[in-house]
């Protein structure tokens, strides 16, 4: 869908926003403000996308300028979509007063979204949280970036599907074969899921190993952020409390003992409200900071 | 030293510090802070140790409240040596004016010192930074933590030199023999440093094995904190400039472009000045928090 490239897209989100609020005959100018999660880099200064692997078309493209050719009286502002998630988790989420989280989102990829002091941290050219392409194993699958053993060729949806099929074609598990010819000769990481929970013993063993790969990578950010919680969604989080033990024995066996001493590691509770739920308050944070430096400007 | 508890080492260094004033000719009560630096984790909010591995004694010993039996005019206050050097390099170092900043000190251990938006980050229980035992290969060398294969393990000063070590009785490189035997049977990281300014062929692959682990390890760190500048401090960094660009090249090989576009990858410059001026400005800090605090009290 990104794919369609900014002002198709773009367009769409805000005649979809311009019905939403004729419907609740609203008026756009009550409209204080917008907050936009996208799936890549972003600058968030300018509010732009830098460099996003999987979105041709919207490097640098002024997302928010584009917004507000609609919406000339709101505030726009835009911000990587795993980082708005981590942000709806410490709002409304499981990290509910979590000063340092990080949010973990396993789907087709693999992101994490970082919260530092109750905000957002973004890093130095706003790319921070992108454990997908960490070392897991340098002799690992080729991943799609060109390296060997990155946790996202190894733990995130199409590797567990691609590793269950191996498994199942060997003839090691009729029920996920079962799964791909009823599918059309697709597996999906959910059949894993199901199949798992019929007791199949390739799936069990694919989604284990998964998790601890997964919690290998997270032992080690465990050691150098100390966080407060760690927070699991995407898709890959319906595979199911297996998966989130076998995180939870990685991160253990191979962090320090103070910083897993209060250390929590949850499940999503609000799945993928947090985007919309971290977008709101995105939205809200912009606005009062607008108001409070104008507040200043006047003061002085 | 540490090794004598704290009675006897903060006895001794408050007393080294009171010569320091009478020598000086000054007054103690015109001494408004003290910084001090500790290897271990720090609860800073009291500013004890919590069980720190090499301090036996340490563990939650009241060191505000020893320091200020000497001097109760003085503001004290403690925290984590390498996050006080971290401090150090973005006051008077190679940091200067860079916002997200990670420093690794390597000697005896490796740890890092986090700088978040020009603070330092200590995590949700003061031990973050703690990157010595990030695995780098699981069938890696046994680690005095009991886990195989941690950075600390294959990279730290001991680990180069037992390496190196067991090459030269192995009979592969005279040189690092010699300063074997004229060590009286004991091998240093430093020697690897100079047999390999003399081009001894093991000791340069040694210390590029180590840079290259720990670029891996730091590559996986890069890809999640998208930190402006890394700075390498501790006794290794004298190993040189094979070590340096060891670390740069596997960092670049295993990061993100976007993340590793503006990244610097330095030594320090100002060695172990970095605890002394990271102390200094801690100290301050600290003095200008409590004054503003005071402020605030007294305008409600």
């Amino acid at each position: 869908l990104v794919k369609e490239g900014p002002i198709s897209i773009l367009g769409r989100v805000c005649s979809l926003l311009e019905n939403l609020i004729h419907e609740g005959d609203l008026s756009s100018k009550k409209l204080n403000g917008i907050g936009i999660g996208v799936p890549g880099p972003v600058d968030f200064s300018v509010g732009s996308l830098v460099s996003p692997p999987i979105m041709p078309g919207w490097d640098r493209y002024p997302i928010i300028q584009t917004v507000q050719q609609w919406f000339p009286t709101t505030n726009v502002v835009v911000d990587n979509d795993v980082n708005v998630m981590a942000l709806g988790e410490i709002y409304q989420g499981a990290g509910k007063g979590v000063d340092n989280l990080i949010y973990v989102k396993i789907g087709t990829g693999i992101g994490a979204g970082i919260i530092c002091e109750s905000k957002i941290y973004r890093g130095s050219n706003g790319c921070a949280g992108d454990i997908g392409h960490i070392s897991v194993d340098k002799n690992g699958p080729l991943c799609h970036c060109g390296n060997k053993g990155c946790l996202e060729a190894l733990a995130a949806g199409p590797a567990i599907a691609l590793r269950s099929l191996n498994a199942a074609q060997a003839g090691k598990s009729p029920i996920l074969m079962k799964y791909y010819e009823t599918n059309g000769n697709v597996l999906r990481a959910e059949d894993v899921g199901n199949a798992s929970r019929e007791g199949d013993a390739v799936a069990l063993e694919v989604i284990r190993e998964s998790g601890q790969f997964i919690g290998d990578v997270l032992a080690g950010l465990v050691n150098f952020y100390n966080p407060g919680m760690i927070v699991i969604g995407g898709g890959v989080s319906n595979l199911g409390d297996l998966l989130l033990s076998s995180i939870r024995q990685s991160v253990l066996r191979r962090s320090l003992p103070l910083a897993t001493r209060d250390l929590l590691i949850v499940f999503s509770e609000i799945g993928t409200d947090a985007g919309v739920i971290g977008a709101i308050n995105l939205a809200m944070d912009n606005i009062f900071t607008l108001l409070s430096n104008r507040v200043e400007a006047v003061a002085d």
